[in-house]
């Protein structure tokens, strides 16, 4: 395993500015003198944001960020599909992992949000979300949403851990949303799982997870409705989200891997499902 | 079940002040009379915190609250053992569903954070915790801890599902946090859960969660080492943290409702794990 630096290097706190890429790399806030992604198998510790790709989107907080490889660094247009390797299979674990990614902005980034010239170390972002799609250039490329670590986003530190230092290694690894929407869904099958069928009993009661098919939020924004849901428990949402298994066009429940059967998806009269919100889900992120 | 209003009631926003109980059962902030938790089986949809039981504690936008039932209330002492049932059961489901529990302060409270006089609603709370000890009068307790929503603690919504209308049908259900620790022992385990033995595959590797033994926070305040953390499926991450399950003495998984035998917790050479903390944990967490 790579010798990695995970959250912020210290003397370069958020805000630094860096002349040029030799700057950055000497600095050690981001290593590689060319590649966007610092990362391999293990994880992803820092990303630069320049304006190589033409499907990345700057939110300013939160960025949807096209993976490497393809690329065709003199016309930044893609020429090949890219893979889930190296920096791309970096920053899939670092979401695994809930790690944080040091974001590096460019000057050729979105001008809302990039230094006029060199480049800005903006802080730490966490990877909540990655998937695939054919890209403007018409090959498969991977995307990553990742969102600021900084101000207002995270939720208040346990008290005994407080303080920026433990800041920097606290991160929210997964985070489970509850809407009204979700809580009927999960009434309606018992907090039954519609995979597996485990009800997890716990001294309050069982527990199931709703996850959303086509996910909430950007850039899938998936409508938050039952038939938009699934009543899961948390080891197969986990499966789900990650596209380790999907349902087929039938109603299977499928291993992503071999696409070996594991069952039919459990349902209900009382709770219908919609079938192109599970296409979605086998476009994007299933491998 | 009961037909219960989860979140804030409209035309009664945070910070509205009542004169007496009445006044608040009127706008149905908090509908009992008497009761410090409306809930039941079904969920919780508010509570009262008034200087009823001595082992409450305020700390402003967090609240550790002590569960209803064997309390004298002329003396404000227990008298006898409380039981995870009715308001308390309501408690704790609402916290497996992440459900939103409206929160009002009365005069008789901490004066740091209640009103001078009459009643106050503070807004929603979120259950993040609940277990069991022995008050200060030597008999057992339930306690919750509960956090604020408003205010900085929430991640920001998905885009997309923007608006203070929708914040209050979404609320965190689970979060969890990943720090250096955690992420130490689950590569020790190489992502294999020590109850079940799963090692949970997606197609950006393996996932785990790293489950504290003893709390981190208030008021259980374990610390972030290795020796008092878990290397877990979420599945049975959630089981550990509600008390479905426990480790004995001699290193044996348990279910808590049979106490039967579900097998031996897999250990590693590379990974001690302090039996103090496992004490604490069959200690407060199995009902």
């Amino acid at each position: 395993m790579a010798d990695r630096t995970y959250g912020d290097i210290p003397g370069f706190p958020a805000g630094t500015t860096f002349v040029n890429r030799a700057a950055l790399t000497a600095s050690k806030v981001h290593r590689p003198l060319q590649g966007g992604i610092c990362g391999g198998i293990d994880g992803a510790e820092s990303i630069v944001v320049s304006g190589g790709y033409v499907d990345d989107e700057d939110y300013g907080d939160e960025l949807v960020y096209t993976g490497q490889g393809g690329n065709d660094p003199a016309t930044k247009r893609q020429v090949a599909d890219q893979e889930l390797t190296r920096g791309n299979a970096g920053l899939a674990r670092s979401q695994l992992d809930g790690r944080p990614v040091r974001v590096i902005r460019g000057a050729g980034g979105d001008p809302k949000y990039s230094p006029a010239s060199g480049l800005r170390y903006d802080g730490q972002f966490r990877v909540v979300d990655h998937w695939h799609e054919t890209g403007k250039d018409g090959f498969r490329i991977w995307r990553f949403r990742l969102v600021t670590l900084d101000g207002a986003d995270l939720p208040p530190l346990p008290s005994g851990v407080a303080g920026p230092a433990e800041r920097v290694a606290t991160v929210v690894q997964r985070l489970i949303r509850s809407t009204k929407v979700a809580v009927g869904v999960k009434l309606t099958h018992d907090f039954t799982c519609q995979v597996c069928g485990l009800r997890l009993m716990t001294p309050a009661g069982p527990y199931a997870e709703a996850a959303h098919i086509r996910a909430l939020g950007r850039p899938h924004d998936g409508p938050d409705v039952p038939s938009n849901v699934l009543c899961l428990c948390p080891n197969d949402h986990v499966r789900f989200d990650a596209g380790s298994i999907y349902v087929d066009a039938t109603g299977v429940v499928r291993d992503s891997s071999s696409h070996a059967e594991i069952g039919p998806l459990r349902t209900s009269p009382a709770h219908t499902i919609n079938p192109t919100q599970l296409a979605y889900h086998r476009e994007h992120h299933v491998p």
